[in-house]
């Protein structure tokens, strides 16, 4: 086998990131679960026809071709899923009549974009959605379950504090009906870009693209700018004089989303009129969320509410919100900052040294015994001088190695190797203290030995 | 969205099933840490030279392909792993500074097969491999501890039991090399279809394919024949009088690692020389599982030794052991004869009525508490009549339904909507029994009420 380098977009870590991330999935199905929502996976492919049909023309795909297929029937083409969302519609679809709504499931699953290769761009990543589906309606409730969820989840997480902007389209499109304008879809797209452009870009694009009257162009950028921790938004929306029905619903419908959030931390969670989402399927309320005094790597998980999504006849409806969490966005984000550390580089606890050939079968029963308690740990694989044993639990940060004969014959002992601290010790009753038994992983700067921040315990 | 069918080979379960598969992963992966075994993910793809590289011609690839990457600089191209063998490999090497040897890693991922669809035929599945890769030299005891830990991870899943079948290809070589046989690679794949073609199949095929002289070709379904749960094979090999070199180091490992497994229960580990495993790139132990009493399913769990995968310039061995459990093959086996039950299906161990909408801030209340103290629960979304919201309940399994409101007002009452017990309980010290509390996977079959329907197959 060649050496061969790592391919733009496709992360990997280490062992001792990949200890992080696992326990960050964990946490967050931990949570997802104490919700009540039930797991589903979907396959990696669907059909391209399928990708393709809701007019997600700015997703890029990656289509799959079978090497041996020359001469075969063909099937139809596929494609890997670019999110979970399209998938999770097409699933309920297919398997209604076993499933129980309102559907509340989560999934945590690898998503794939066909990109060009590009600086910081992922092409494979992991997303942790949740979404709740609808036979028929939907209460807006779970529109304010998602931020509490999605606060709840994330305030566990050894990440910065994560605040949750809402907006719902209805205001925007109302808005933008209200003023006449014919085009609210291309406004909207276009207002979604002033994060990357500012507001003197957008208007410019709004009147020589989507043709707006300076004016309507003007109050687009006015209510974009209204920003709020609670309810009074709706005054000042209401205060920029435009009337509409839509836009009122859509008011209505916030107003109850941020009411229903006020036990939350102040600023947690804002209402911010400028959040469209780009994606064409939402129909409603649309979150998005960033990490505070980070915000310059954009939003690490987003979402909203989608009427029409998952309906295979447009009479039936199966109306759905959701969120969704950048998992690997924020990982590689963190990781690349130096922001997230591990206690160690295995699971490990116990490294049970290994004196020679003949004691092998006492250092197994060792490891039976510790293991028979939750206790992970590891036989080192060599008769090897004590000071090259330790030295490999040194390099992996296992925190105690188990002598099977102490100083007198036939005792046992265990060293902190961090203390130098050692003892006599007994496998059917040691014990570790509670914060070694498992890898922690922590937010913060290094400093010196010692780690600052948040600390999460597993 | 149009109504979507399954694509062959490509499983999806329903909830119930996925808490189940979850289950088992977690499991698999806390036994995993329990040895000490540290996690890795690869990326799903690998550059398609990588794939092909190690003469894998049987096995069928996905090619990946840009839907957007017309007029672009073309990349290297890529394929959807087919193992996590090769990629572990390109791993260890691509990593190697910065990895610690040996190297004890876990991974537990999708695989992807671009096979012709095929009843049976998984195109997309779970495995969960341990590997052992050493800088230059790897202790038989490796070899050994491979089935002592799959032994360990199998019998704890709610699965028949698996009887682990290891062989010694050194054995099987020189064998062949002894009886002057000069493809011995040919005439192990040969013997590798013992179990399909049977033994007269295979004895026209080392005849007339590898053009075997009739007496050597017998000699080679002797071997082949020779099963023992101890190290008692070695005579028997020794009766056929067969004499050579890499025979004996080849009886010498197999003696030495069934040897070191004699205190698993007998018959749970079993010397077979008829085990060959069609992969190139083992070079010495090989294993090989089967789920007991269900035999025609084929292996559901395999490895071996490689001495010669993980090298880049030949000089700088990583030589590697490791083993491979198919996760996806198992559990759609047992939900395919409905032997896999999930005791409700959904985490929520407790459904929080709604009374009306002046409760739900106590009914969100109630909910708050119960997580806290890790009980899974949510909250019905509409005020509807208690019957309505009790069969909501009793269809999702869910089996306890809190009263935010008891006979007396302001009093919470529990039922146990099994036994229809109700009593007064208080949300800050209530709990389930310890059986109740999360989700439970049964093997075998129903009597009574099952709550599994049927599994969704592919």
């Amino acid at each position: 086998m060649k050496k061969a380098n790592a391919i733009s977009g496709f992360p990997e870590w280490l062992p001792e990131q990949r200890l992080i991330e696992l326990q960050i999935l964990d946490r967050i199905r931990a949570k997802f679960e104490l919700f009540g929502f039930t797991p589903i996976e979907t396959r990696a492919v669907e059909p391209l026809a399928q990708l393709l049909s809701k007019g997600e023309t700015d997703k890029e795909i990656y289509a799959l071709r079978r090497l041996q297929a020359a001469g075969e029937d063909e099937e139809a083409e596929f494609g890997l899923h670019f999110d979970l969302t399209i998938p999770l519609a097409r699933y309920v679809l297919q398997n209604q009549g076993y499933l129980n709504f309102p559907l509340k499931r989560y999934q945590i699953q690898k998503v794939w974009r066909g990109e060009r290769p590009q600086e910081g761009r992922y092409r494979e990543f992991y997303q942790a959605d949740i979404d709740v589906i609808a036979a028929n309606e939907l209460p807006l409730h779970f529109d304010a379950e998602m931020p509490w969820l999605l606060h709840e989840v994330l305030q566990s997480l050894p990440i910065p504090p994560v605040r949750i902007l809402i907006n719902n389209r209805k205001v925007l499109e109302g808005f933008y009906r209200g003023l006449g304008i014919e085009d609210a879809q291309a406004t909207l797209r276009t207002v979604d870009k002033l994060d990357k452009v500012g507001e003197k870009g957008v208007l410019a694009m709004l009147i020589d693209g989507v043709k707006l009257e300076r004016t309507a162009a003007q109050k687009c950028l006015e209510i974009a700018r209204i920003r709020e921790s609670d309810s009074s938004f709706a005054d000042k929306v209401e205060a920029l004089g435009v009337r509409n029905e839509l836009l009122d619903e859509g008011l209505h419908e916030l107003t109850f989303v941020m009411d229903s959030l006020q036990s939350l931390p102040k600023g947690s969670v804002v209402s911010d009129l400028h959040i469209a989402r780009g994606l064409d399927y939402y129909t409603g309320t649309v979150y998005e969320g960033c990490l505070e005094g980070h915000e310059s790597l954009g939003a690490v998980c987003s979402g909203g509410r989608y009427d029409d999504l998952a309906s295979s006849d447009g009479k039936n409806k199966l109306p759905g919100v959701g969120v969704s969490i950048g998992v690997t966005r924020i990982l590689g984000y963190l990781f690349g900052k130096d922001l997230l550390h591990a206690s160690r580089k295995t699971p490990s606890c116990v490294l049970v040294a290994l004196p020679s050939e003949a004691k092998r079968a006492e250092a197994n029963a060792v490891a039976r015994m510790l293991r028979g308690r939750g206790i992970c740990c590891e036989v080192f694989h060599l008769p090897q001088k004590y000071g090259k044993q330790i030295r490999y639990a040194e390099r992996l940060g296992i925190p105690y190695v188990w002598f099977p004969e102490g100083q007198e014959s036939n005792a046992h002992e265990v060293r902190d190797i961090r203390s130098g601290e050692q003892t006599p010790a007994d496998a059917q009753t040691w014990a570790p203290p509670e914060e070694d038994l498992t890898v922690k992983a922590d937010f913060g700067e290094l400093s010196g030995k010692g780690i600052l921040g948040r600390g999460i315990e597993v």
